[in-house]
């Protein structure tokens, strides 16, 4: 009894999950700024008083760090007439943040510290104006943001998944290519096609020589984090159009660590894919209902870097090949999504992951 | 008396049939949902297999022909998970329609043939999945979709008009050009502007050397269609800049039939503009309440193709100019339809036609 | 006590004065369409026939002037089926104004004097179908709209400061140069950023050499202009780079004049700069709630022009940098105006004018 109902057919969502502009700015609300949502890697802001700008819902955030080295991030407003603070995506401030219109100024920790003219208005006090903070932490080198401060602890959100992949030494890893990507698809499509292989033989050439498609091992559920692991198929010691790779490979790593990638999606905008000898992050910014702007990033070994021969090309062609053959088929999704006559349709046992995903994303709605 | 009222001053429509999005949409409904539109012509898809895309109100309707010589056309989603399944404006299928996401496979009537994965799942039949069908017919080489399905028969709606042009044997002739033109105004402007010619005057200085403006006979109104004919000036041929032709006059036509251009207008998309040598047609696409596509092609008898010399360009420039100026006028309209003070204005009773064609475009609302 | 209250904080407007798009239009209609706005010089329509178009609101408005040397303004909307009339930015009537679509044409006065075709209409009368008209008025050479015909007198309307730059002789410069600028901010905040120069040392490091940023002495507040003026620096004799000029300063300019700027803002939609030896002029068209467009334009003595070394750059380059910079810290303020957590915040008493302006456009709301 109990199984007929696990095998009863399960379909996608309907069409307003995807298309509807009052339900997307809803989510938005709900899973981008009352969740914490990874914005960056601490390595981009390596001095104090380097910066740089995250976007979201139209909200632009300074993320910032201070003179003792603690993470700040602050909305790009000033207290003074509202004026956005900086323009520039990234830079350094001098110690200070100062408004580019009449110089108001703040402290690295966003407090007021300088108002010309105000002294001897009566009522004002620079206590009552500092920059809006929001809540910042880490974790493995990824920066995070509570932006309505009420999303509780960021370690309760990871759970178990904070230690899983520590033989991979997160933390240290640096970027090596960076690439922004703009998807005509609703976020959750890319989500979506990220957590099956169903379509892995059909769009991705290159891909099934490496892995199968059908050799995915999948976690249980959990309401913050979902993933699983595929094996590399023999001969093959990581994900590039060879299979091989003149990186070494992670020091700490199983030997069953060393034979499978993972790719886990993070709630609601990381996805974190583990190889032998590099780890590649996808960040999502949804900017409408159907249009995403992806920022993917390849991170490898800090010893890597000091060789002169250093070159992450083949394991950024190879992602960069198939990351554009599912944004492709993700904007198709879109399209087609919105048409008339589209209705929820099966899922197959391959995709089974998707209906518990999908609850996830509309919370029952 | 009666005549008194048929003198009375007719005017032009209220400022919203040209400007409210939200009736645009009504509209599109009713006339393009509703009905029998013009898409193409079978000759564009002339063997088993070819394709070639329609996109109405934001939808993409798949156009093909079936191994048995059938043209069928379906909604372009895939019922797996909604994926347009082809993105190409025209090209060929093989033998199968096949999903480019997870390679759901449809045959070339619509029936779902392929769904890997799919054996196991309870509940699930192939035979509840085919793909979307509309309705689809030809008349004179012309294919016509109704995508509804509640539309009737093609052939009640076009009545006497099936025959009236028969001498061209349309369903021979071939495409020599094709030209796409995206115009800035309400597509009711634009059937408008090519129902009457008393602007033919004062902005087309080209074609007042062929027909004159007065010459027009317009047919009865009929719910269906609207036209008329115009007389081609003494020792004038055909429409071109020069008003003669180094093609061949259609065999059939009577003299009466050579010594004429006939004008009309099929409800709600498609213009015929028949000419000694050969047919021109325009289709129009409303994009928004505020921009028509349209699609004029010109079409000629099939021995003028196998011409070494063949050159359908003085037929092609003559009327790509007309077009041109009407399209400026029209988007002039438009523009002065949309001020604040617009109110109807009075039509003279060289455009009586358009106060009943507005009557037939507005169903009395 | 008295005192107390006038040092009470005041604050900056909320947000939605700035970014909603209902208040814009309202707005729109209350500022643009019911009161005397600046469209131009009169020089642009030098001579009968010749015209320029105005737009606003979506609405185009034809300014041109009569044989009889009069100004006259009119919806560029025909009144037989509501084409808009011209569509060139400016230019020159034959002594006409005719429709480009079926040739009604109208006198220079707006009188409808040619209907093709229209006379056996019963109950069509011409005098029924003049252009709809705007009323005109100029004061030193501008020339005034009044769309709604509802504003009162424009001499009513500008008071005193009819009289107060009489000195330069307005109405006989000659435009030397116009530039268009398109700025991402409502036209309020561009107007608050003329009517305080706090942000001057910040954005503006050219300015500061030339005029002392505290000098400004402004005129108590009237509900249809606010201004002041701003000492010239010793041994600073105009605006300019150098703060030099090869101009000759106005010959009526009083010795206090001479030492001064004067920078007025005449609602809704002209400031007016007045220098030793030009006149600088900014219209405002706002297009959106965060968008404007600017029109400035730089006025000099007649004389000027008659100098084979007549060269106005140096003016036009210093206020073209100036402009630049007030525009972009105009969009940094729009920009951060839009956040979620911007709130009003406090003016200095250096920013007091800023407030009554704020009443003055929000009328209370």
């Amino acid at each position: 009894m109990e199984n007929r109902i696990e095998n009863r057919m399960k379909e996608t969502l309907p069409a307003k999950f995807y298309t509807d502009p009052k339900y997307f700015t809803e989510e938005l609300e709900q899973f981008y700024f009352k969740r914490w949502i990874c914005v960056g890697r601490t390595e981009q802001i390596g001095k104090p008083g380097s910066y740089f700008l995250a976007e979201i819902g139209g909200e632009s955030i300074i993320v910032t760090r201070s003179l003792e080295g603690k993470i700040h991030a602050f909305f790009n407003v000033c207290r003074h007439r509202g004026t956005r603070l900086c323009d520039k995506e990234s830079g350094s401030f001098n110690g200070r943040i100062a408004c580019p219109y009449h110089s108001w100024t703040y402290g690295l920790d966003g407090r007021l510290v300088g108002a010309p003219h105000m002294a001897d208005v009566v009522g004002f006090s620079m206590d009552n104006y500092s920059l809006h903070a929001v809540n910042c932490d880490t974790w493995d080198g990824h920066i995070f943001l509570d932006i309505s401060k009420a999303a509780g602890k960021l370690q309760d959100q990871l759970g178990p998944l904070q230690e899983k992949f520590r033989a991979w030494r997160s933390e240290d890893l640096l970027i090596g290519k960076r690439i922004a990507y703009t998807v005509k698809a609703n976020w959750k499509l890319i989500i979506q096609n990220y957590s099956e292989c169903l379509h892995c033989p059909v769009i991705h050439p290159g891909l099934k020589k490496l892995t199968h498609y059908l050799s995915g091992d999948n976690e249980p559920l959990s309401p913050h984090y979902l993933g699983g692991s595929m094996d590399l198929n023999e001969g093959v010691v990581t994900m590039t159009a060879t299979g091989k790779t003149d990186r070494q490979i992670f020091p700490h790593l199983s030997a069953e660590q060393r034979r499978h990638v993972y790719y886990y999606w993070v709630l609601p905008n990381l996805l974190l894919s583990f190889h032998p000898d590099y780890v590649m992050t996808h960040t999502l910014w949804p900017r409408s209902a159907d249009v995403t702007e992806v920022i993917c990033e390849w991170h490898f070994h800090p010893d890597e870097f000091k060789r002169a021969d250093f070159n992450c090309e083949d394991a950024v062609d190879f992602w960069d090949a198939v990351n554009k053959e599912d944004w492709h088929v993700s904007e198709l999704s879109q399209l087609g999504i919105q048409s008339r006559v589209y209705s929820p349709g099966p899922y197959s046992h391959r995709e089974t992951l998707l209906h518990g995903l999908d609850s996830i994303l509309t919370g029952g709605r």
